[in-house]
């Protein structure tokens, strides 16, 4: 018994002040004072060195050999061990002081990317961009996997290599890319223009937090605000979503904070009493943006959904959508066309964004491709990819903040959480014969409750590919995604 | 060389995570989900027992024994070894069971507090503050000093005593309810119906936000924020302020963060080479008060003051405010009565709401009070010094924030603050001639440079005495408060 209480003492401990480290993390994007950045660099740096100092303890190493020799354990106290043992592993190859420069490094880096891109000014972004990547190959070098890429995948997509998603990808875009030309050559189109009107930001957020809230996100376990490129932080009892409101743009604020609020639903969901624990905690980030991407898409952009909804929203925005239905709304937030920003693009011509990013950054972690090169290179290979090329840098490779946090290697589970969720689909569907007409009816929480069961309270019991090996019965593939988009497009498109 | 910057290295690491206990707790009184509070205080002990660990390493103490062994240091040096010292010394007496089981049990208390103030619900709040001061007394048994008291006010006013503050409380009040007895006798009275009208919240927002850029508070290095109970966090170039705003009472929202700002002031005017040492903070809580009660009253309540602001005030409120001169406006927020509020009370009786508190914690330390005790015993103190008996507990006992955070030995500092504010108002007249003018004329800046350059930027090199020695050329004493508020009330009440 003592050494089960060591191990778990040990690692809710680290697991306490990694959230310490979101909380402050969220500090620094949606509250901290401009001028707070040096001194929030030095606060950053100095919690990852205690984190790094005990996930290395040789104490938490015996702990987990301890536990590693325990008979009596159940499957949750062994994945725990599992993951625990995993971590610690990868922690070890790690020194300190690599560790707290880059901490460092990236909280400046961000500061600074926040200050490039309403500038457009992406040489003043690139030195601060050249320290994280080169913290970030070090740290590759040194974790010792197969290549640069799958280190850093690794701690992302445990289980995933980047051979394996070539071989997804090279699917995906054998199959999307025959779709991307049925829809372009389609008898008939949506008209988008009606997203274009003027939405005033305040009906917009009390539009966006009743939806989140009949999504069953727990207002009081959370917050809605703002940031300059939206995202989740914060697990189970205290989880802050942001969105931002573009007062001519209506999907932007809506469909993020559906998107936000799928990730949040998800931590929200997690198991109470496991939370704290290795195991405990969301299972990939392939998965958590499979629950983001069911929500903002398979939901937020379904057909029920709006036979229920757009009746609130055109008495939220009687001028703006004045002219328009449910059905010509549906149409709307399901135009397809190549576009520059990432998080604003359709279903179809999304994942050609991942594969951009997914190119760029393999040069970047392999060294054949310089930070400063960047800007070229994202216009060609939009180019290449989508057919366009960004007038700016700002619309352009300046637009993700991912780079600049160090999140290198963490772009394919976007495409990854697509395709998973395309997958959960077609189980939910199987498993809620009535799923359409519920919609219909606002009934979201169905939704919340299968997925709140199916998926968010098992953790990390299961990596990713073993969960949708229980859920949908088969593997991953692009197959299930294609098929959601045809049944969808052939109405919309007439294809 | 080599043991100077050990030393440094070391305790600014320290400091680094008192910065981000500071940040996490300030999330956790402006914007944390209710639901947060437990993980809340599973990450405040964990950050606790973390800083607890650093700040008793046996390298540390190694570190400042090789820099008291040091023959080259310089005074600020020298300084940041003795604080090193002084703080080393102290958290070696404490396990660090008894601090991350103290810091969890502040951060429940508050949430309780916040809880059952506005239910009016002492009996819910009882248990948490049980827990609260059971492990305080502990604490101060350790620290072993003359007495419990003794232990816990050299953490706020190191180089202060139960027994100095006793003398000093009774020169106070000695000379203090004389003058009381005389405004009551006045033969002219301030009206202050005038700060009861009504002020809308966003109007107030804007006007503390221009009062505050004025007196020289950097909002780009800063934010003003609203909580439950006013408070000031964070240093340097990242400083929270919160006020709270309401809408039929003017003075509390504007007062509020005129007083937090003077505190953010401070801090942000602290050596910018030294913010992260142990003598670059600043140099105690009396004299931070000092601060906020200096722009708070001796500027905020002066004449000058209102003779260049009225104007403005008047302009944003002009319904509530049309009645009202500079003259007649300055007099009501000068109103002397007995008043339930601390935070809202005038300069003269505000110090026996003090006192108050000082008698109840000194007797709650001493183990002769228990917490159950304690509205009884409120009541009757309010009656005893105040003449008035709190209606509820929501404006008696329970409306101060401090003990739930384990601040006993405390509330002392506000008073002394008060008076070390009156001191430097005499040697700033005497350096600044034509100070009242400068005021008519809005020239806030003044107050501020000077301020900066007699205090804010040295930190705690010196004790709060010999800081006030330096500055006033003299030791601290009741006299130049008691002289202020006679000239002050000799006009309005013609005393």
């Amino acid at each position: 018994m003592a050494a089960i209480e060591s191990f778990y003492e040990k690692v809710r401990l680290i697991h306490d002040l990694t959230e310490v480290q979101q909380n402050v993390d969220w500090d620094m994007q949606v509250m901290m004072p401009h001028k707070g950045a040096m001194q929030r660099a030095n606060q950053a740096a100095a919690l990852a060195g205690q984190v790094h100092l005990l996930a290395t303890d040789p104490a938490l190493g015996d702990a987990i050999a301890a536990m590693e020799g325990e008979t009596s354990l159940d499957e949750a106290e062994r994945a725990d061990v599992r993951e625990a043992r995993r971590f610690y592993d990868r922690e070890a190859k790690l020194p300190a002081r690599l560790v707290t420069e880059r901490a460092q490094a990236v909280a400046l880096a961000q500061g600074a990317w926040e200050e490039a891109r309403p500038k457009n000014d992406f040489g003043s972004f690139v030195p601060y961009l050249e320290k994280v990547v080169a913290l970030t190959r070090e740290m590759a070098a040194l974790l010792k996997k197969t290549c640069a890429y799958d280190a850093l995948l690794d701690e992302y997509e445990p289980g995933m290599t980047e051979a394996e998603l070539r071989r997804i990808f090279a699917d995906l875009k054998g199959r999307l890319l025959p779709l991307l030309d049925a829809v372009k050559g389609a008898p008939k189109r949506p008209d988008a223009s009606i997203l274009h009107g003027h939405f005033p930001r305040e009906r917009q957020r009390a539009f966006c937090l009743k939806v989140i809230a009949e999504m069953g996100f727990d207002l009081d376990a959370g917050r809605l605000d703002e940031s300059a490129h939206p995202f989740t932080n914060g697990t189970f009892q205290d989880v802050r979503l942001t969105t931002r409101y573009i007062e001519d743009f209506l999907p932007a604020a809506l469909f993020g904070a559906m998107h936000e609020a799928g990730h949040g639903i998800y931590e929200q969901g997690l198991d109470a009493g496991k939370y704290r624990d290795p195991a405990g905690q969301a299972c990939s980030l392939g998965i958590h943006e499979s629950q983001s991407r069911f929500w903002e898409n398979v939901i937020g952009r379904s057909r029920p959904f709006w036979e229920c909804h757009f009746k609130p929203l055109k008495e939220a925005f009687p001028e703006a959508l004045g002219g328009a239905t449910a059905e010509s709304f549906y149409g709307a937030v399901n135009n397809v066309a190549p576009s520059l920003i990432r998080v604003e693009a359709d279903e179809a011509t999304y994942n050609l964004h991942i594969l951009v990013r997914f190119d760029i950054e393999s040069g970047l972690l392999a060294g054949d491709v310089q930070p400063k090169e960047l800007p070229g290179l994202w216009n060609a290979k939009m180019k290449e990819y989508l057919g366009i090329t960004p007038p700016s840098d700002r619309d352009g490779v300046l637009q993700d903040i991912h780079w600049s946090a160090g999140l290198i290697g963490y772009f394919p589970t976007y495409a990854l959480g697509n395709l998973y969720a395309a997958q959960f689909r077609e189980a939910m569907a199987r498993e809620i014969p009535d799923l359409a007409a519920r919609l219909a009816n606002g009934d979201l929480m169905a939704v919340k409750r299968w997925l709140n069961e199916k998926i968010h309270r098992h953790g990390r019991r299961w990596l990713a590919g073993e969960l949708c090996q229980k859920v949908t019965g088969k593997p991953l593939g692009a197959g299930p995604f294609i098929s959601y988009l045809k049944d969808k497009y052939a109405g919309i498109y007439g294809i």
